[in-house]
């Protein structure tokens, strides 16, 4: 396949950046798709008050949600146009304390299949002139063929009787 | 030890309902202390828009963020009253799509040690009358003596140039 | 689905069965198939010096081989007759020093899926009269169909240029 | 801290060798240490009948069996010489089946701490002019001071009734 970080067709990328877009909790964290190639993509997610744990540094949850999307777009942009990606299971490492102006979640393929693909995640503390790892994971995808990832598609999400 | 979910004196659970308090991420995600119990810990999360992933359903981050917090804090209901407690790893594995009125986050300390405790993860997702597995994991943490887990005691963020 | 460890049909003990005697490493680890039920296996391994780490203990090596097999064969029992099973990823936490007169890993279905199945893994250290928690692990299987897991179907090993 | 691979002393490398040499299991599976370094250990172990799974590939349980020693001798090196080594948990994506002339089990250190280490794990299936991955891993270790890892300080295996 093309070496890992090579760019990406219009489209794919715009497919990506749309998926991204409708990901409710990446913009309620203040994430944002920083860069994508071809299966890689990186997350940026600057310090709030509202990302810590009780120490003050970002929560080992944050870090798991950005490399989670990292890795999972990752994916996605090897997948078909016509499918949708879903995590499968992911593990990730804890270490050094979360800390910086933001962090970085770096998603990697290291193995795609036509079902399963398997990503590396990594995680970076940044300031302006420095880029510590916070953590560092893995993850398996799952290809969801024929259910195409658009607004379109999304299944009406399930009555909440109690007002969700 | 005790049986797992026994009570907790007043003192511990005040000691982690505080920790829990000074989560930013939690309050951010709208998440709460449901239950404590001697190495047992349930945070419930109730269903918005913020914390979707690009189908509409709880993003696994969020599921993870709740995930981890849980297993942390029925670890810290067993660890002595002068120390705190870090995640050193967490593997999850999402089993079905994270819907319904509110997740609830299970965690239940498997293993206790000196250094280090693991704990098991469950995931689900609730109605007023369903409840179905969304995602069950493994993690591991680590009791760090001597370092209390009190406000006073969090060491003064960095000076973020940016303004965080 | 029916209970977990419910009794098999006849021909699923014996496909499965089939399937772990040809697994060499099993049985040049002096490992046998305890127990079958449905979503369930459970095999023992006694203990000898050729299965040590270096302080004499079992190596979390052998402990390891048997849970992924008692995991993959838990799966194994649910899939259909015409299929194989492969592991996608397992996960370990080491509890306890591996030590007893046997080793038995169990493992336990979670959640069965048409082409994934997460399984439990738990290893136990056993005596006459105890048996303490050595492991616990998550484990991901694929149900490979229309691919039937039979001595006939095993394709010929690759040309071994060294003799191997 | 040095970079990862570069040469040892010859005391730390004898202590290495040495522990390992105590290891019954990589004994019995043939592995043998073919390489360390600084922060790194690669363990190979040539294709055999009695290491295989049901269908004549390399059976997951010696992968892991060799990543699980390669990362735990990795991270060893690090350590001081009066101490031990334990592994504390691991982590592996299956990526492809295990094939070739023999397997080779790269541990690399990733995070060296004071009580824990965090390796990467990669297995690959080689021959004499190919090399392609068979599975991708982590792994935590954890440094047991003032326990010297050496053939005299063994503790005496606990007796076995039934004559293990």
């Amino acid at each position: 396949m093309a070496e890992i970080g090579a760019p990406l067709t219009a489209d794919v990328e715009q497919r990506v950046r749309d998926s991204f877009a409708r990901q409710g909790l990446m913009a309620h964290l203040g994430a944002r798709l920083h860069r994508l190639g071809h299966g890689l993509a990186i997350i940026q997610m600057p310090y709030r008050p509202e990302l810590t744990q009780q120490h003050g540094y970002f929560h080992a949850g944050g870090s798991s949600a950005i490399a989670d999307s990292a890795g999972g777009y990752a994916g996605f942009t090897l997948f078909p146009a016509d499918s949708s990606v879903l995590t499968v299971e992911f593990k990730l490492n804890l270490l050094n304390p979360g800390q910086g102006d933001y962090l970085e979640a770096v998603g990697r393929v290291v193995k795609a299949g036509r079902t399963l693909t398997v990503c590396q995640l990594e995680v970076f503390g940044c300031t302006a002139d420095s880029r510590s790892m916070v953590a560092v994971g893995q993850q398996t995808l799952i290809c969801l063929r024929d259910r195409p990832d658009s607004a379109a598609a999304v299944s009406r999400p399930p009555a909440r009787p109690g007002g969700g």
